[in-house]
């Protein structure tokens, strides 16, 4: 038997056919058409059935189809309330699938919480019961384990890690408070630095390797920059580190996971992140027996593989 | 048949015989011996006998023994990791009183965790399966009920809500770092603001009402003169208000519960704090459908009542 996942992005769309190995045996990808929800399930609908033709896969072989979206879903799973990047706002969604596979249940859930479902089945949280992902990109996306089931929240509105505080009254965040971890933590916060410092100085690296134009100042500039030893964007990282461990310790201290795990862009600075994380973490926890850190593993395929578990997570 | 519940603090132990619908029938309280375990065990297991007697209640009739303790308990339930009030570290108390009591068993929690429990069961979260408890005194005391169960962190090693941060790098926190939820939130944070701002202020009512002596400054009088409409005791109050309604909302964000509710000496306050917190609270939600605060009701009997759930809550 098979499962469909599919990870709804605000430029593509990309579809898996997993199997019970958990590998994705076929797969594809469509541009995301910005156009109202019935036209996006129509050629949704269309893309899946091409999948499973050219895999040799009939619908009575395929258990479900999950599908994850960037966006904030109503508790019945049924109606994304708010996608930004997809320019959807109360599109029931779910059942507009359903119609298009009367067969098949269909399932759907925020991506962040997919793709900690996909480390729980298949990556960094294998045999957790209690486990948080941070995903560090344009934004800070959470996912919570909490008895080997993915969390979303007690009245199932939605788990909003990157909107816990961390430093009251700080930066803007794009929710419209100040200082939320999202603000401090994604690769854009640590990139927002990284511009300031840039211009503050311009006889260093990161102002010499971006010509001096913000514009060209990214999260992975100024991790290059620090590991090449500029002392700007070494700065710059370490404040970074300074604040994301305490996001982390934040996490530890609340919810006592077996394990967090952080994934995302940011993540490509490796052990040069993560051994000074780890310490920072560890020293910041309030008992020092809590605070394993670990990369998420899942990637790219996150997505397909959380949202192809989510027939199997809702039957737990 | 009925359950003891014990709640162990530094200055006395409460105890209390808990009928089936949770009224506390009989009560009792001694000194707390500041001694070793099996002394405290020795006193402890008297006391209940008398209690018991005093009732007319045999040991048959008695379901459980709960207590609980202000301290870090190991994953086991067995050993006091760390009861500062108490002078317990490393002390295995819960099987020195199961060892006094052979045919009954004992049960032994955080006394944060307890009351929320006793929240869920006689109180503020009845009927809630997602509950937060802040209890707001010297320190910030949390408790967390995840589907109707008390949840003691996912590893069992306790939560520690109070340690999450709220302004990282602000005020020193009693345990070490800088800037929790319990550095701005408890009373004792309240009242470290009142006395700045009365030693800033001597024209204020709350230097006249202190005598200009900081050690008579604590959170009720800053909260009275408040209340009263002194400006220099409002401005830190409205401080408060802020960082606390901060420290709600990152709650509510992560966790999504149904209700949060707020005990301690600080709710004495009133509709003076609630009102303007709730809608506080509410603003900085992430979504506005969540953010119901209320006054927990327990009182001084959260801890018996919570240690004579632990039976119930262990065996959900």
């Amino acid at each position: 038997m098979y499962q469909i996942g599919v990870d709804i992005g605000g430029t593509n769309i990309k579809i898996g056919l997993v199997d019970e190995q958990l590998e994705i045996v076929a797969r594809s990808s469509i541009p995301f058409p910005q156009a109202a929800g019935e036209v996006v399930a129509d050629k949704l609908a269309e893309a899946i059935r091409a999948l499973l033709a050219e895999a040799g896969v009939t619908e009575q072989q395929l258990e479900s189809i999950g599908i994850v979206i960037p966006g904030s879903i109503d508790p019945s799973g049924k109606t994304i309330i708010d996608a930004y990047n997809l320019g959807f706002h109360g599109v029931s969604f779910q059942p507009m699938m359903a119609g298009r596979f009367p067969k098949t249940p269909v399932y759907m859930a925020n991506d962040a919480n997919g793709a900690a479902l996909a480390e729980l089945y298949k990556g960094a949280f294998v045999g957790c019961k209690t486990a948080v992902l941070f995903t560090l990109g344009t934004g800070l996306g959470g996912g919570i384990i909490l008895n080997g089931r993915m969390f979303n929240g007690g009245l199932n509105q939605g788990v909003e890690l990157g909107h816990a505080y961390l430093v009251d009254g700080g930066e803007a965040c794009t929710c419209g408070n100040h200082g939320c971890m999202e603000a401090y933590c994604s690769a854009t916060g640590l990139a927002r630095d990284g511009r300031t410092a840039m211009l503050a100085h311009p006889e260093s690296m990161l102002a010499k390797m971006s010509g001096g134009d913000e514009t060209r100042v990214d999260a992975r500039l100024v991790i290059d920059c620090a590991k090449a030893g500029d002392e700007t964007a070494k700065a710059v990282f370490d404040a970074y580190l300074g604040r994301l461990s305490s996001a982390c310790a934040s996490i530890f201290n609340i919810l006592d996971p077996e394990v967090l795990a952080i994934g995302g862009g940011v993540c490509g600075a490796g052990d040069f992140l993560f051994e000074p994380l780890q310490q920072l973490v560890t020293d910041k926890c309030f008992y020092k027996t809590r605070g394993k850190l670990v990369p998420a593993v899942m990637g790219n395929d996150a997505g397909v593989i959380g949202a192809a578990m989510l027939r199997r997570d809702a039957e737990q």
